[in-house]
């Protein structure tokens, strides 16, 4: 019996939009077909988030076909024959006998399906980025005719800007990252261990909020007293202390939309050097709000965080966001002093202000936002406070 | 004020054991100097379990210093320092400066790092596999006069053979799998969510078992009726039916060790055609455990399973599990037909017996095992039912 499409969040006229997209850009650079093999694009170009980007796989956009075709390890085409919007005859799965051979992998079952169409002297389109320097080797060996060009992040700066439908599903992640940062407010307390608040945390952000689930996990991390210098530790064993401090940031998913938020906790009255850092940061916050319009570049938002902060007599040595959408991080914009992308209406990026200035002092602060046609959008409806415990 | 060190879950000898190893390796190929880049061969000889692996990073071994050092990008080292068991002085962070930089990026600075102790003329081991060809192509122009080795998976395959202490991490983990899978049990029922059964799910991995948390999450898969046939979806948001079959696929995680389980649920009973499937498959299980022994290969463990299978009239495809240890799967062993591997006490395996046959096909079934003196250990205790609910 087959398997029945599941049910698509976004229609298809959506992802016939992407697809245009990407295919004036291959049009302009004379690509005859493209292999998107980077996993957020291979999710935007046919709305397919099954975890398998750990073998090789790929999405075929050709000129010549309305819907791309995919291949990826047999024992995954039926979650891309369910979750894709392209039809099911479009789908191929490789036989399991490439997986852990040394002799021939996935790849050269993509390079096949890539030739069977006359494609021997074709312009194909690569992610290089995305593929390691042994397998662009092997396609260039296995189509020594053909030509392999470099599109780099070219999609990932087409996924820069949202579509309207796009915006929402960020909202509803938003409204995820919420629920689960009150959750944290809840759960962290002193006596508590580290590890039970991650699992309420957590638990709250695949419930979601709304009736409308997280549906997936995205990074939580959750650095405390002695850690708060550090970023990126999930959590520990350990118990909340009365006057720990807690870096919290965290992240809802919709349909691999991701809406991340971040906030500082303090168990008892915070110090008086993290209250002026705070106030630094929550001032420098509102300036680089103030600043995204249209027009602006990303370097005028963090050079209106950075002058802010300054004033306050404090420094924050990493860049102030990312673009953001699909898995995450987008690896194109940064509001970076300097950086020269000019905002447009639907952009959308996580201003993450987190600050790890010392060994003994680290803080969180963070909104996820959408360039209107006058302004800014935040996602969050979270007070910008510490969240005194 | 300095971060303390946080509490090292394995002692300082084990690290130096480990490296002891990896030098060996090093003295055989004539290596001096070797950078580590594989995230989970990092954690191997250093405990190093926060998530920084999204930026250049390497751990240098050194055939001179007993301890290795380190370099992350800034933002990361206080992690490191918190986090290894070696001196916060061999710890590095490279400047924020290096992160979306088109023409400096954190590879540069580990290259500095590397060549700053002389290093211009030396043997280098590196790990290609995890390493982009640009990156290798910098280290070469970087460095023209010294060699660069590629190890490929030399430390994987140190890492096949675990110390008692490890598979005491890996028992630990178990247990929070086998917690997890009983909760499992509790949560899927008609009418519920799949999105809150797998929160429940979730919480129980991160709460772990005995007092002791799951340090982290590993992948979740939660692949129901219409989806039994797809292996790697976390979950919908749809709701569980009379009558539907839940396959699930968990782990749980002690300081980076993982231990994997999968079962199969049926909301009521299943049909014949998934009753047979199971017969075969706990007899294959069986006959898999049987064949484990030192002196066995992993090709032996793999055709014990075939054969059994066939005889009850079903064929898997895939491999039959992988070896296991950090972050999940070591890219080292198979349990795959023809695989020569010579199993050795205190190697442990994934024996991943999930079998997607058809599109209304699927099923679930695997043991985490450790090879003994004589024979097997099986982590889990859970009956190898098929979870009638």
């Amino acid at each position: 019996m087959a398997m029945p499409k599941g049910s698509q969040y976004f229609p298809r006229s959506e992802y016939l939009r992407r697809l245009a997209a990407v295919k004036v850009e291959m049009e302009r650079r004379e690509i005859d077909v493209l292999l998107v093999t980077a996993p957020a694009n291979i999710t935007y170009l046919s709305g397919y988030t099954s975890k398998s980007s750990y073998v090789p796989q790929g999405l075929i956009v050709s000129l010549k076909d309305e819907e791309p075709t995919f291949i990826t390890r047999r024992m995954d085409a039926p979650a891309a024959i369910h979750q894709m919007f392209v039809d099911r005859s479009r789908i191929f799965g490789y036989p399991e006998a490439l997986i852990a051979n040394p002799d021939r992998n996935g790849w050269d079952a993509v390079m096949d399906l890539l030739l069977e169409s006359g494609l021997q002297r074709a312009r194909i389109g690569i992610e290089a980025d995305s593929l390691h320097g042994r397998t662009v080797d092997k396609f260039k060996i296995g189509a020594p005719e053909a030509q392999f060009i470099d599109i780099g992040n070219t999609i990932s700066w087409i996924r820069g800007v949202k579509s309207d439908l796009e915006c929402t599903a960020m909202r509803e992640a938003a409204v995820i990252a919420d629920a689960a940062m009150l959750r944290a407010k809840e759960v962290i307390i002193p006596g508590a261990r580290e590890a039970d608040a991650a699992a309420e945390i957590t638990a709250t952000l695949i419930r979601g909020a709304n009736g409308k689930a997280g549906t997936d996990l995205a990074s939580l991390y959750l650095c405390a007293t002695p850690r708060t210098s550090t970023c990126h530790i999930p959590w520990t064993e350990e118990v909340f202390q009365q006057g720990s401090q807690v870096n919290l940031e965290l992240a809802g998913v919709r349909h691999g939309y991701t809406s991340a938020l971040m906030r500082t906790f303090s168990l008892g009255k915070p110090s008086d050097r993290v209250r002026r850092l705070h106030e630094g940061e929550v001032a420098g916050l509102e300036a680089a709000l103030a600043a995204v319009k249209p027009g602006a570049t990303c370097g005028d938002v963090a050079t209106a965080f950075n002058t802010t902060l300054r004033k306050y007599g404090f420094e924050k040595e990493s860049r102030c966001g990312y673009a953001m959408g699909i898995n995450w991080a987008e690896p194109t914009a940064s509001l970076k002093v300097g950086d020269p992308t000019i905002l447009k209406p639907n952009m959308t990026f996580h201003l993450m202000l987190g600050n790890w200035i010392d060994e003994d002092l680290g803080y969180a602060l963070s909104e996820t936002f959408r360039v209107t046609e006058s302004g800014v959008e935040t996602f969050s409806t979270l007070p910008r406070d510490i969240f005194e415990i």
